[in-house]
């Protein structure tokens, strides 16, 4: 009787590990449809606010680059802000306006949109684009 | 000997599952900063396209209720969308020009984006939001 609980336990032990370990159970909280990554079930509807811009033409690439960097070292200034991604336009339709840049940032409330505004790490980084700053629109949204 | 066999196979199985049902072996695939949600590590780069949307003065509620509708209708039409979300401009800044409606769609490539504007379903939707349309403007950007 005693010899076979040995293996009984170490096989119980494999046989946790692996249940455990097994693709099934980590995947078996993917959500299709809203989003465009595998994640787990706990999206919160999110604020959206999008940003697109255009540059004086007198303003050299490199002028560009630092209102770039300025703009997305907000991401980690302003804790207030949950999500922030951006790119130039690569549109083959000409409906831009001019605009090459969109800077996407999100938020959880209107509170915190409002909040982020006249935050001084954005006040601050105002100030580095407005001297290169030709155009810009602003569209914020509740994502559905 | 062998009577202490049987606990330590017993406790190393207790150990494995505790173990591998963990908090932090389920967090470990976060990933901060690009996502709005948790996930698994297993993002790939999307193609945004933003449309804004402007409606002539004269479209009534319900004939922009249509063009809505028949908008987020692609995302079923049209395989090539992997994303897709959209909503109206809340926005305190004025800076807005008049639209008021901002549709996000995503795609994996560039041939995708350029295999979705003449696809029929577009161009039916297309043709709902023409005689209603003051003015567009598409941004079209790899999100960073």
């Amino acid at each position: 009787m005693k010899k076979i609980y040995i293996p009984i336990l170490g096989s119980l032990f494999m046989v946790a590990l692996l249940w455990a370990c097994s693709p099934a159970n980590e995947g078996k909280n993917e959500q299709e449809g809203q989003t465009t990554t595998q994640q787990v079930n706990m999206e919160k509807p999110l604020l959206r606010h999008v940003v697109l811009l255009k540059f004086k033409d007198e303003s050299s690439a490199e002028d560009i680059k630092k209102v770039e960097q300025a703009f997305i070292a907000l991401k980690d200034e302003i804790s207030l802000i949950k999500d922030f991604e951006w790119g130039t336009n690569n549109s083959p339709e000409g409906l831009n306006k001019g605009l090459t840049h969109c800077f996407f940032v999100s938020f959880e409330t209107e509170k915190d949109r409002d909040d982020y505004l006249p935050h001084p790490a954005h006040k601050a980084f105002v100030e580095v684009l407005m001297p290169h700053l030709d155009d810009v629109t602003v569209v914020d949204y509740w994502a559905k």
